[in-house]
This record gives C-alpha cells, structure tokens and sequence, in this order.
C-alpha cells in the first residue's frame, strides 16, 4: 500500500563498501534505479573497508526494490541490510506508559502503593461508581481487535494487526488526549470476544471496535453494547458513517437538495454500508437501494446472511432489481464502500443532476475522481491525496472525548447525528464549496466541536452519568468528587 | 492501613467559615484533635462567608476523624467537602498513554497509520516473531488481577484492585522502563482467566500475576506457563520468595550457617507460603515444617486442599506433629507470610542458637521487632519503618526487564535464583550486618544488577530468543532487527 503514498519514504541501506570503490558511481546507480540520496553516515571504518547507512527516498516498494538490485551489483558494496523511516519508527511499538507523577522516594511509593492506596480501594470497594473517579477508567479507552478484517489487508490475526491498533492508540491520545490501549485478540469466536471484552471491561471508560470482519461485527458491537454500561462504538462502521453523513449534510446544501427527497445508492453492504443506510434512515432519506457483489438487494427475495436479510426487509421499498448500474440510474447520491474501479463514466452520466459520488473504497476508490470529475457534482474519497476525505479520525477522537467527559453510558443515535452536524459545520459556510464539504482532519477546531456537541446530545438523552462542568473550574468538580463523606 | 505510615498523611479540608468568625479558634479546634495545618487557600470570597481550603496533617485515619467532629462543632464553620493529598493524585488514574513520536501532520499520520502502517502489518504477518521488534509488545507487561486477594483487603473486586495494579504499572515503569498495562477481570473463574489472558496475550511480552487468591493462583500460573511463551510470574508468589533468598543469604553469611543444614519453619502455607518453601528446596534446603493455622503440616495426614496435600508429601521429612510453637523449637529460620502475632517471646527463645526470624506479614508482622529482638539475631519484616524490608519492589522490575531484554520464553528457577543472588550482592559485605541485610527498594544498583543476572540466567538455560547486546550500541541491534530480507 505503500505505493500509494505521493512523497514516498526514506529506506536507511547499511552497506559495506570496500576502500577505494568510487562514490559517485554508487550514487550514480541509485539515482539511476529512481532513488534519491538523503543523507550519508558512517557507521564504523576498518583498513579495507568502511560500513556506511545512506538514506535513500524512493517513491514505491518497486522502486525500493530496484535500488536494492542496484546496489547489489556494484563492485566493491555489500549491502549489509536496509530498513526504512517507517520501520525504524516502528520499532519497540509507538506507545508506552507515562506516570501522572514519579515514585521517587518513601513518600511517593507509600502513596501510589502501599500503604497508601489501601484507602482508595476500600473507597472504590465501598462505591463502586468512584472507580470511575479514582483511576485510569476515566479517561481510558480499548481498542480491540480479532485482526480479522484489517485495513485492506484482510485476516492478518491479532500480532499483525497490531500496529493498526497501536497507531489508533496515538490518535485518540493526539487528538483527544486520551488514553487508548490495543487489546488484540486470537480468537475470532464471537462469544469469546464478547467475554473477554466484559471480563476487562473495569478497566476501561470505553471500548472502540475495530476491523472486525461482518457480520460477526455487528453481533459482538450489539451483544456488547446490551450488556457494557459503557460507550462501545465499532468504528469502521459508525465513525464511517458520521464522516460520510457529515460530508453529504455539506454536499446537499451545496446542490440544493433534502434528505427526504433523496434517491441512495450503497455498494457494499458489509459493516460500514450498513452504518451508512441506518444514519442515513435516522437522517430522513427514505429511498436507499443497497447492492452488492451480485447486484442489487432485492426485497422479494430471501438472504441467508442475517445482515441482508435486515438490508431486503428495510430498504428498497421500491423494489428495484439488477445491477449496480441499473440501481445509479437516476440516484441523487452514491456511497461506495466496496472495492476498486467498479463505477463507470457511463453510470456517473446515467445520475441524476447535480450527482453526489462519495466512492470511498481503499486505497482504489470505486471510481477514480478523474474519470468522474467531468459528470459529478460533488465528489469525496477516501483517499488524502484528493479533496474531500472521509477519514474516521475526524470522529473516534471527539466522539469518545464527548462520551468520556459526561461518563455517558452509550453511544447513542442522537450523539452520531450531533457528531455529523458538528464536523460538518467546521467548514465555514463562505468557504463551502464543491472540493470542500469536509475538515482536515489536522483542524484543531474538530474535536472540541464535536465533543461539545456529543456530550450535550448525551445529557439531552439521559445517558449521562455527570454534569458538564462549568467550563471555568474542572479543578472544583474534581475535588468534589474526591471528597470524603463518612 | 493508612494508620501505618509513620509520616501520616495530609487532608484538605474546604470549609464555609461565615465573616467574622474567629480563625484562631478553629485553628486551635484542629491542632486539639491532633492535626497541623499546613497550608490555607482561598477559594471563593461572598458578602456572608468565605469558602477556603486548609490542609492539615493528619498521623492516621481516627485522627482524620477526631479533626472532622472538631470542625464540625465550631460554630460558624461548615465542613463542605474534604480530602486528603493520596486521593487527590488519584483522580483520573495513575499512569496514562505516552506517544513516542507526535502526530501533527499529514507526513505523521502515514507513517503511523495508514496507508504506511500497512507495510509493518504485512512484515509481522509474514513473520509473525517480527511483533516482538515492530509493537509494543517488545516491553509490555500486562498485570493481570481478579481482585480476589488484594494486599490485606481481600477480594474486593476488579474495581477496587486497579488503583494497586495502576501502582504496580507505576514501578515497573519508575524502575526498570517497562510499559505495564492493568488487566482487572470481573471473573474468579480459572478456565475464564487462562483463556482470557491466552487471547489478549498477542500484545504483551510479559504476564505478572497479582492478588490472586490461592490455590487458585497456582493452577492459572501453572496452565499459562505451559500454554504461552512469554514468561508468566504471579508476584506474590515468586517475588516475595526471590527477595526473602536474597535476604536469607546475606543472614546465613552473617550467622554463619549453610542451607543445606537449616532447619526452617515456614508459618503460612498459602501462594507465598509454598513459594518461599520450593526456592528454599531449590537452594538445597532439606528440612522445612509449615504450619498453618491448624498447626504443622502433617505428612502422615491426608489433605483435601491440593496445595496442602503438596506440601504434606514434599516437607516435613521427620514427620513433626503438633502447633506452631511445637514447630519452632530448635528452628533455625522462621519464614512468616501468615497473619499479625502468632509467635511470642519464648517462641524466640526456643529456637536454635543464633535464630532468623522473617515475619512478613502485613501490615503487622507474626512478631513485632521490638518484642523479638532480645532473642533473635537477623529480623526482617514486610515493613518500611523497620530495618530489613522485604520488598516484592526489589524484584519485579528487574526480573521482568532482563527476561524482555532476551525475549525469554518464561521466568524459570535458574533465572529466580539468580535474581536473588544479585539483590543480596547489592548490599556490600563490608557494610553487611544484622540490621542491613536487604537493599534499599530506591538503590539504583538492584534492577540493573537483577536485570544482568536474568538475562545471563535466561541465556545459559535456554530460554531466550535474543542475545544480549554488546553493551556499546543497542542501536546497531535494532537496526539489525528492523532490517528487510526479501
């Protein structure tokens, strides 16, 4: 996937290079197999011999591929080994653990530890709720994962998917300042997951499910979510579907048109497609017609999979059947999440007027913006390298923050609708235009709207569980709710 | 257990003192119950009255109290809230997420998650012993509780463990660099929590076991050591077992007697208990009686509790009968991890010449020092404020850090050993003496040399997957370690 990025990245090589071999020529060769050389160290030097990392910038894995070939055949150099800027970042993992205060003395130790910190846990032992006061639940978030379904890569398992969770980790904390720890699983077995989710459950003010494959995915996030009193929230199908709502809310002021009066289109109907219909139902649409690999869901007809069986009950009312390309006949709106390229010109023509066209397949859109520009109205990707990306980071962070501060106990319809209206009103109203419906996700505004707007959504419904401060003094809340009453 | 501490402990008071009052009289009314103020802070200021908050010094709990029903009865005062220094710094937790790197722009955010984090994922799904270099897992130790045998609480729950793995999480990170994570399970089942730790085991490199209740502890230790391969300890157990050796060591250089000739009691035959009685044997012990509270273990008896029946067929060679005072004539050791004041001063005048007596446990030990020590020659208890602590502190952060520091499969004997061989070289023979037999847990020499020690252990028995560094450049390893072989 790496080529799909456009600046590249840096590949560190180690090469043993015999004293006395020429530079320029082994310059010359890397430059010649497309690298750039960024910089040069020297590692160690012997009478015959010299051991230098040169840093080279290439554009793909192919490219990476082909400096290494040329190296090799280079008189005199002996690649030794070669890594890269992302690998070496990786290495030892992205996170760690930071301590609100060092234990540096007797006193210290004898507060964070014993003896101390006996009288916090009789505290929590006595009112279970202060847990929620007096440790890291507060602030804290799971990321869990069975690695079944991660990024576009498929069924890794939990040790490769990893990474995924780590880097989700560093947005939460980034973006939001909280707290979020990978629990990467091996085992797929949904009730497995289930248990083990609630059995860790004390520790956590949250969980965020993340690439798991449907449709275990929604019987885990529904189980869970019965039976947690705290937020869980699936994001590849929810924070999805906030983001792309949040885009359309732009999109349709743009072109004039309402909820209500919209013809949908879904391709894919897996985890985030069916996130996607039901916000768009809870948003007032009521024409959607969902298809998949063989076409369009057709309510006449019987699924095996309980997922579209929901999806023919609940959509096409107007019993449409066919293809993908005779369902866009005519649609206001396409929402793709399923894979690469499988959009044409001809059905982008075949739209209504003023088409909406969100093809948010990755990294490969299901129809590549310079193929639909001529046709398409508004137009929204995935991908960072166009305008208007749909990227879940402008949700999880905010959404969780929101839950978090009125310790909500769920996250509820009403908090996703207030979360799309709030990121889509980041984008002022005299900038909104046909390449701009959606913030950057490097917004500073984004968060804060969004936790605002969620956390009052949730004292509106009755899931909170505490008052939003004042805004001037966190610092009295706190103390209060530390207070000891005998 | 607060009651304990010899500093005491400091409270803040937020009073509503109506205008006029008499200060000095209140302050007279604080230092009569016992308390000293030491700080007074204005908190709000109205026509009537002033709310301000006074922290006093308090030496225990019931002087806390006496200084509350002082306040309460001063006229003109009101108590509004109040709360004390330890549970202030525990609002929120303890530890939170630290970033290695921030993720401020676009650049960032490809490396450490899409689309470059697909790179990494595929270089761990191809081989899957690259999550040890590429993932947090390379120093992550997960401290896994059930909250059912909490320092001398008990089973208090998942809740009211955390702020104690929170701490623990504290030292590991304090000491020895570790990233620790708590793991508080709503489950006592030992089917539910081998399974449950066996799934979430991707991402750690480490298992520490904590506050579990026994026999319990044994058979989930016992099933996860065979089942993963990354070293599993259930602290309680081998930690206090590791830092009485290396206390017992230095206490027979001192008396001058060998393990193979001591005859040893051991009061407490619970997770510590047994734990301290197999690292005696291992050290070439051959004479051990334990007791429990029915008295001394019998082996011409039969056991019901696994554990007890263990310890029947494996101590007690000369088949002792009778109580604990029966037991400890002619005793040359006295291991205690049982309950407060169960030896007397003629106990101690019956055992054999020159006795060391370990009365560990907490917070009030078999015998107090002070009624022994007419009659005893090397005392050491659990205790901070008495000479010879035996601190758990002194060993699980360097264990843990030299096993991760080779990868090693699992903590074995010879690595135990030699852990607590290298606590008891920490105190240096010339300033060895009765009173000095255990290092301070702040000497900066104890995880390093224990760190050492493991390692070497770990390499010489076969368990580690890595060597040790040269000492010169743990980078060079790293880079070695993130190279690409295609």
């Amino acid at each position: 996937m790496a080529s799909y990025t456009k600046s590249g990245f840096h590949v560190v090589f180690r090469l043993r290079i015999e004293t006395g071999t020429p530079f320029g020529d082994t310059y010359a060769a890397i430059s010649q197999a497309g690298g750039d050389v960024i910089a040069m160290d020297m590692h160690h030097v012997e009478p015959d011999f010299s051991v230098r990392d040169i840093t080279v910038l290439v554009r793909s894995d192919e490219e990476r591929q082909r400096v290494v070939a040329a190296l090799q055949n280079r008189p005199g150099v002996q690649v030794l080994n070669y890594s890269d800027r992302t690998f070496l970042l990786h290495l030892g993992g992205k996170i760690g653990t930071a301590l609100k205060m060092p234990v540096k003395n007797r006193d210290d130790l004898s507060m964070v530890y014993t003896p101390g910190v006996a009288r916090i846990c009789e505290a929590i032992h006595e009112d279970k709720s202060k847990v929620f006061q007096l440790t890291i639940k507060r602030n804290t978030i799971a990321v869990v994962t069975d690695g079944s379904a991660v990024l576009g890569l498929g069924d890794i398992g939990p040790e490769a998917a990893l990474p995924v969770m780590e880097g989700k980790a560093m947005l939460f904390k980034q973006f939001a300042d909280l707290d979020a720890f990978p629990i990467a699983l091996n085992t797929q077995d949904p009730d497995e997951i289930v248990q083990i989710v609630k059995s860790i459950s004390p520790v956590f003010g949250g969980i965020n499910l993340e690439d798991i494959s449907s449709p275990r995915c929604f019987e885990i996030e529904n189980r869970l979510k019965e039976e947690l009193d705290i937020p869980v929230f699936h994001d590849d199908q929810h924070g999805t579907a906030v983001v792309m709502l949040a885009g359309l809310l732009n999109a349709l002021k743009i072109v004039g048109k309402k909820m209500e009066d919209l013809y949908v289109v879904v391709a894919g109907v897996g985890a985030a497609g069916v996130a996607c219909t039901k916000i768009l139902q809870a948003s007032g649409v009521r024409e959607i017609v969902g298809c998949d690999r063989q076409g369009i869901i057709d309510p006449s007809k019987e699924y095996e999979n309980p997922i579209k069986q929901w999806y023919a009950r609940n959509t096409n009312h107007s019993g449409r059947q066919g293809s993908l390309a005779d369902a866009i006949r005519g649609a206001d709106v396409f929402i793709g999440v399923s894979g690469p390229g499988i959009l044409t010109a001809d059905d982008m023509k075949a739209m209504a007027p003023d088409p909406i066209v969100f093809a948010m397949a990755n990294p490969v859109p299901e129809i590549l913006p310079e193929i639909a520009e001529p046709y398409v109205r508004v137009m929204a990707t995935g991908r960072s390298d166009y305008p208007n990306q749909i990227n879940n980071v402008l949700c999880f962070p905010g959404i969780f923050r929101g839950a978090l501060d009125v310790r909500a106990r769920e996250i509820n319809e009403a908090m996703k609708l207030a979360a799309a209206r709030a990121i889509a009103e980041c984008v002022p109203e005299a900038e909104r235009n046909e390449q701009y419906i959606i913030p950057s996700v490097f917004n500073p505004q984004v968060v804060d709207s969004v936790r605002k707007a969620v956390s009052e959504a949730a004292v509106a419904t009755g899931v909170a569980r505490r008052r939003l401060g004042s805004g001037t003094s966190t610092v009295v809340d706190e103390f209060e709710e530390a207070h000891v009453t005998e």
